[in-house]
């Protein structure tokens, strides 16, 4: 193994959805695969079939049941197999328990390798909370079930397009959880990992950040509403204090605009108080298919911030373009991390 | 006057803003003038002044008492003056007891007018709430004093950019606020007003309207909240039954995008929950500076969806962009709604 490429493992996702035919795609993808060592961890006739449905290519898929058997070879499809799809009971296009709990083990099992040492990130395809819930765990998606695996009390998740990046100190919870969620010590808590993450991972040195407010207008002075007040400008106090370069609140309608644009903005990442606004925003700029990091797990983690696209599965023809982006920044953030390229 | 012109009110505004300064460069613009008549309404030593701060022209600015005494002349601008600023007491860039009065004066008689037939539309300049509320005028903008000049009881805002528009359920509330707001009533009286004006205004026989849900995934089957169950889903099935092409609940991350991108989505306006989902949405896709009007008043009304701009009052440079748009839009509604051009 040629030990100045970094390894990156790919799960295989909802064998039921279409992330293992974007798998197929993004292994294939020549540019990928010279900057890496690619390491898919499934289901391996899933994977056969997936590489019927994508288009044949001169690509051998190997199986293999532990990652110290991959091969560095240009024609070489690395695969660890769990053995963990029956083939006779698989529906394509809708969740289920088999899909559920294919999906958690090829998590767990990345997670372990990762953990290990014997890969150096992970890079996640779509999975269905419906399939995991029928499986019976109980998670209300990959952020959650990470946290699980790793240990790890608070995960944050950022979306990344390019040097776009937005983290959110609430996602997958009502509004009115959120609301009740956005305290000083939560929001604090979001900067420190953003913050954090900004340095180790992406080695920017003193990095600058642009905190939303949650009510219109940033509440205007308490009119509407007084979280401003009361919890995320204390949380900005601080974090200046601890000496993080950290500005806001700001109105919500314009920060994401002017952070964008560069107006008058120059941050490497906003934060967004709740899942929509950090998720139209990214949306909106024409990133409908961005990439979605974990931020505070002890292990790099990136996936597509899409759905298992079941209308499309076992047809070969979902779009691979955000598992692209997401194994490129896995690497990116490996190479830095383990200063694998001198 | 030449009657098949709409007669358009423009406020001065905020004088101690960018408004007087921002109306004389739109009233100066030869398409604008062309097809309609432009009446500002204000204090015409404010215009006066706004006209040299903006760089000269050749037109002639003529003081009237009344709408009756407009002449339709190409080297000519209206001014219906309220003589209402005391320049010895105004200071540029910062709210006032008298900007706020000035406001309030321009306004009242711009509603006046349009309420009286002498003009068929009006288009507001940026006003300051804080120099309303120290002028003694308790609102949080245009949009409720609006309603209380015109006795309306249901005022929404919807922007405006082309053909992408977006409607509001709650605006200018926290988001505490705005989540005990979000009932199956308000949403569905949302619905109604958005439909009769796209039918009345727009002229859009048969509207189709997307409706964003409020959770993240639009509540994801009630795991993220149950509103879109209980209210907003009511509210639609309600509104179908009574002949609107509405279709929803949809989840507020891509339906923005959707239905800005025609991503099998087509649809004549969207409806947020609240005012950061349509603000968000509108502002990344770069109309920063878009325009906004009233839906369910008695008369039309738009504006520019910005503020008094106080950086850049006195010094002639704040951008009319916006308030232009929001000038051809009146005029554009105007003409549908009186017939003007046959």
């Amino acid at each position: 193994m040629n030990s100045t490429k970094p390894i990156i493992a790919i799960t295989m996702g909802d064998p039921g959805g279409s992330g293992p035919e974007i798998d197929l795609k993004v292994v294939r993808n020549d540019e990928i695969r010279s900057k890496a060592n690619l390491l898919l961890i499934g289901d391996f006739k899933t994977f056969e079939k997936a590489s019927v449905t994508t288009g044949t290519r001169n690509l051998k898929l190997r199986k293999i049941a532990d990652p110290s058997e991959m091969v560095d070879e240009s024609s070489t499809i690395n695969i660890l197999d769990l053995g963990n799809v029956d083939f006779s009971k698989l529906v394509y296009g809708k969740a289920s328990a088999l899909g559920g709990r294919a999906s958690y083990e090829c998590i767990a099992k990345a997670v372990a390798c990762a953990i290990a040492g014997d890969v150096h990130a992970i890079v996640t395809a779509p999975i269905s909370k419906e399939s995991l819930n029928l499986a019976g765990y109980h998670y209300p998606g990959h952020t959650e079930l990470l946290a699980d695996l790793t240990h790890t009390k608070e995960v944050k998740m950022m979306l990344v397009a390019g040097s776009f990046k937005v983290a959110h100190v609430t996602t997958h919870v009502s509004m009115r959880k959120a609301l009740d969620l956005i305290k000083k010590e939560r929001v604090l808590n979001t900067i420190e990992l953003t913050y954090q993450s900004l340095v180790n991972l992406f080695g920017i040195p003193q990095p600058k950040i642009a905190i939303s407010g949650l009510n219109p207008h940033a509440g205007e002075n308490g009119l509407f509403g007084d979280e401003e007040i009361n919890e995320i400008s204390p949380a900005i106090s601080e974090a200046c204090s601890r000496g993080m370069g950290v500005l806001g609140p700001f109105p919500p309608d314009t920060v994401f605009y002017r952070a964008y644009y560069k107006k008058k903005m120059d941050v490497d990442a906003v934060i967004a108080m709740y899942h929509d606004q950090g998720h139209i925003a990214m949306k909106m700029v024409g990133f409908m298919d961005g990439v979605n990091m974990s931020l505070g797990l002890p292990i790099i983690r990136t996936s597509p911030d899409h759905g298992t696209v079941w209308g499309k599965a076992g047809q070969g023809i979902a779009d691979e373009n955000a598992t692209a982006e997401a194994t490129k920044l896995a690497i990116e953030l490996a190479n830095k991390k383990f200063k694998l390229i001198k």
